[in-house]
């Protein structure tokens, strides 16, 4: 069996990654406020891909929080932004969770086509790479980046996992996930790489480290969210 | 200024290189190929995409020398294969060679909109940093890749260009360059990243393992090709 890797949101096709298991990585910050959010509690979070989108969601469901950014920030009426470290068990807990992200929900919703669709960052490398290896089939590292573009902390992030995935199991990899590997090996303390990365910039700009911090730290969680039919809950 | 990556010819757009200086990037083997003919003595280089429009082109000139490959081997009724040590001076001194490659000759057609387009390769790695400098422009490297996905060997040849470039003038670089260079820089010997390339055992299987390692030389020419036009000639 195959690893590969999409390097950005808007290079996701149907075809690329039908019947895969994919693994949607948005490190900074979208799946690690996903991750977070369901281990501190949330019944379930929806992810969506406009403001008006989240504001028709809510009317639908029961007891939700809106979160979410436009330009790494707060949107006007929401309740949270994409800070993980907003989504405190007191505020989410038993709730649901409607998100809608820049280049996050996007990847996601683009890789509907695939068999199963997990939810990684760092946070839950090791437990994403044991549940993917248990659907035996390619896996596939979807990652958010940013703006369109490749993003080196979801490049080093697919790395980490993929480190895991071998751990377990042997694969051929491709080309890129091979790259994401050998950057992953070469840079354990993984703030070294991501310093490099202009969305990196952009947080720090924003008085945001805190936040990639927290998204940093490899293996805090032992959970692993599914994304089926529009809903994204514990697998 | 800036300096950017694509990481394959498929992801080329007219917008992403509209006035950009572009070097084209095709190591194993086309652009190391074209700078092999140019250096010796060849009149042009015209690539085309299909071996139909080779045949076609070489009635419209004189003293044509056909070149190419299918599935990295020579094709039916040309005269030479892309392997860049058939180009010798006896063979294409004064001729136009007509060249189809999978990749490479696609990467250069689709980068049409740039402002400059070069041909580089770690051959020339030097000197077409030295050219694209004078053009004062953002510089795209475009990597062929291999099959329309990402190759490891064109990502450490970018990444040695970038080297290159930072050498002689500062640039800010996108994250997918940061990650090229911080890839060359970990591998000076360029051999042992290029051998987990995909294309790489696809060429060693093949028997052309001695291509490889003329392809990996670095900057063992002077000279720089430029396509304009729809014809390659030294700059």
């Amino acid at each position: 069996m195959k690893i590969d890797m999409i390097i950005c949101g808007d290079y996701v096709t149907t075809e690329a990654v039908r019947n895969a298991t994919v693994i949607v990585v948005d490190v900074l910050r979208a799946t690690s406020v996903i991750i977070t959010a369901l281990n501190n509690g949330a019944k379930s979070v929806v992810p969506v891909t406009s403001v008006e989108e989240a504001l028709s969601t809510k009317k639908k469901l029961e007891s939700v929080v809106l979160g979410g950014e436009r330009r790494a920030q707060k949107i006007e009426g929401f309740d949270l932004s994409n800070s993980p470290l907003e989504y405190k068990r007191e505020v989410i807990h038993d709730r649901n969770v409607v998100i809608t992200t820049t280049n996050g929900t996007k990847a996601i919703s683009k890789s509907s086509a695939a068999n199963k669709i997990y939810i990684g960052a760092l946070l839950n490398a090791k437990a994403v790479s044991s549940k993917a290896i248990k659907n035996e089939r390619d896996i596939i590292i979807v990652n958010a980046g940013t703006n369109g573009v490749f993003s080196m902390d979801d490049f080093i992030t697919g790395g980490a996992i993929i480190d895991e995935l071998l751990s377990e199991q042997e694969y051929e990899l491709t080309d890129i996930a091979k790259t994401a590997l050998v950057i992953y090996r070469g840079h354990r303390d993984i703030k070294s790489y991501v310093k490099g990365a202009a969305h990196y910039k952009i947080l720090v700009d924003l008085g945001l480290e805190e936040d990639i911090d927290y998204c940093l730290q490899k293996d805090l969680f032992n959970i692993v969210p599914e994304y089926k039919d529009g809903i994204i809950k514990l697998s």
